[in-house]
């Protein structure tokens, strides 16, 4: 038991002294440690491709098609099963996929530091309000053309605005959109606002040579309220990173939903994942839903929570209740019962309304199967046909913590009323 | 009752309906209706300069010195005693003024319109963050260079932006606002931010001929989290003045503090002014200050909560605890409690923490002279030898609401608390 409470400490501590910089952004396959011209990435752990069903089988069809690997989905299919293109979970190249998380070598993506720690983590670009989205295992020509001009126009602009500024301190940013009403994973308004304030003085040296271009970024950063969620997961997941194997650690360091489940990794087992069921929903669908319609097709934008935001922070950001439900009494109850299954405070990162409190960071797995209390996260969620048809709050599935804690050898040694079930 | 209860409802629902828009910007001389090259505006009633002292007085000198009026302070205040350069109260040419409220005719102003009733008012701009300026009635070399560099650099170039935009509209980036964070009176670093947003397209349009200028307009935007308030201000005044004159209407379409005390207009008076002591304070004032270092100066930014916002809206702003001290239990206590001295809920500004229920609108100033409840003000504080000391929230004193109701000869109808101490 000492042995698990000291190497909490130093996992949870690890990821709150984390400060993490945009340096860049470059294509995948230029910088994505191991990505391969005919690897696609997706979201959970690296599995065989016959194991991918459903939406998220289908997007990797769609990835196969839009990189150029494939003439037709089925010759994609073919190649897929064939291993002539191969597959992987995006956590294990230094990656987080948003929802379905595909990741083509050509994609860009943008460049993340934990400049505490040194290592670095990537996540692939927002691609626009549109509820039909290749993330959400839509493809067609509105969706290719929206990825197309995004990797063309939008992402070498901001790339070379990025590198004008020397690279963009993330965690100010992140410590103060909590301040305005963000919690930085289903509500990214103000963050995206504040990082496109960083990056104005340097678009406008732009101004000269690529007008156009720069004007297509302004109105797409305007027009983008969750532009900044991929740098939030990207942060998240060099942040997580840092704490990626620490000896008898129960803290939690990556949540991934995927086509058949949700898995987590802790600490202290590396990089093995530890399995349960999907997500509990309590959701609000748009309209002309019902909870019938949902498809787990993947996502991995979790790693917010997995870090003390989202679900964690809730509290920061009231304005949630139109988008996902709820209201401020049960959004503040669920993040403050989320102190009671994590290690540490934040230093840097806070919410207002709980009288500037640090977020709950670092889950501990073994208090969550201990006491039942399992993560609350923001979510959106995708439909059967493919695209957005909601967001809500979900919560991570119990067995995934006790399969994990019995990883550790932890789950004898705890009376609780967790253990007894198991 | 009924002919003062109709009345308020007319009001209520006219500052409830009003949309605001920025037109224009222009110096004062040009637009303001009334406005002369000898005259200086100040915050609260027109009085005569004698009337004026200590750091308004002061206040004054310095726009007299600002606008090359006079060759020095003794020269300055020989002519504002002589009536050679003349004084008037802000209100009085539908303008506002911030602390002491100094406005001359070279200054820029911003020309707003309430779009519902077609009446405009003005404000000048925000001087930046350094808490030594000439609306708290500090004049040296620096200030007085920053006021010309807003006047020839800034004004000039977001003018310009806000033509090319064909006018800015106000309500919905307010409406956005509260869902971020502001309160539009002590807070308005979301809508700063919003407000950047909208002109960024057309200052990148201007970037080619006035590169160093516009490179100035977006670091003194990204700099002053305060931007935004004069609009919030003007767009207060705007809306306000639409409800200038409903007979027997107990609604209060004005609050001011001078160096005398407090003031307020309710619309079935009109133009009169209703007398009272100065505010009652609960300030949090900046590090080595005390209470006793307080001096008034004036102030009319509080036509934000005469229109529902600031204190009235202060359940959107847990951040301001950083700011003005109090914490958000008592924050949300003081904010509802505003529920019961106005008449109207606001159809657009919504507080997301109250299950977007819309601000107070339309403070009845019988109800408070009834009730006791005075309205919570957020508010910046000047200290006697000048420069900003502090922030917090006042209580806007009962005697002003007193003598309005008096005024109105409503007194005697109502058997409440206040009536009967009067």
């Amino acid at each position: 038991m000492t042995g698990r409470n000291q190497a909490n400490q130093i996992a949870a501590s690890r990821m709150a002294e984390s400060r993490t910089r945009l340096l860049d952004v470059a294509a995948a396959g230029d910088v994505v440690p191991g990505m391969a011209p005919n690897l696609i990435l997706t979201s959970g752990p690296t599995m065989p491709y016959d194991a991918y069903r459903g939406g998220q089988r289908r997007a990797l069809v769609y990835g196969a098609l839009y990189e150029g690997l494939a003439g037709d989905h089925r010759d994609a299919d073919e190649k897929l099963r064939s291993g002539k293109i191969k597959v992987a979970g995006c956590h294990d190249h230094s990656c987080v996929g948003s929802v379905a998380g595909i990741y083509t070598a050509s994609m860009p993506v943008f460049v993340i530091e934990n400049v505490t720690y040194g290592n670095r983590a990537y996540c692939n670009f927002y691609e626009g309000e549109s509820r039909q989205r290749l993330n959400y295992a839509v493809y067609n020509d509105e969706v290719r053309r929206q990825l197309r001009h995004i990797e063309e126009v939008i992402a070498p602009v901001v790339g070379e605005a990025v590198r004008r500024a020397g690279g963009i301190s993330l965690t100010p940013i992140m410590t103060r959109a909590l301040h305005m009403g963000d919690e930085l994973h289903s509500r990214n308004t103000a963050a995206t606002m504040l990082f496109a304030r960083e990056l104005f003085p340097h678009l406008l040296t732009l101004a000269d040579e690529r007008a156009e271009a720069v004007r297509e970024v302004v109105n797409f950063l305007a027009e983008s309220d969750y532009f900044f969620l991929r740098l939030s997961m990207g942060s998240a997941k060099a942040t997580a990173d840092a704490v990626g194997d620490i000896p008898h650690s129960s803290v939690v360091t990556a949540m991934s939903v995927w086509c058949e489940g949700t898995a987590i990794r802790v600490s202290g087992t590396g990089s093995a994942w530890h399995h349960g069921p999907f997500p509990v929903v309590a959701a609000r669908l748009f309209e002309g839903y019902t909870e019938a319609d949902i498809e787990w097709i993947g996502g991995e934008s979790i790693i917010t929570e997995t870090v003390g935001l989202g679900g964690f922070a809730q509290a920061a950001a009231f304005a949630l209740q139109r988008y996902q439900g709820g209201n401020p009494a049960a959004m503040v109850a669920l993040n403050e019962a989320m102190y009671d299954i994590t290690i540490a405070e934040h230093p840097q990162f806070k919410i207002p309304f709980l009288q500037y409190r640090g977020v709950p960071v670092g889950i501990d797995a073994v208090e969550v199967a201990r006491s039942g209390v399992t993560p609350v996260l923001d979510v959106g969620l995708a439909g059967c046909d493919g695209g957005q048809i909601g967001a809500g709050t979900v919560r991570a599935p119990a067995e995934c913590f006790e399969a994990a804690a019995r990883a550790l050898g932890e789950m004898a040694d705890d009376a609780g009323v967790g253990s007894s079930q198991l």
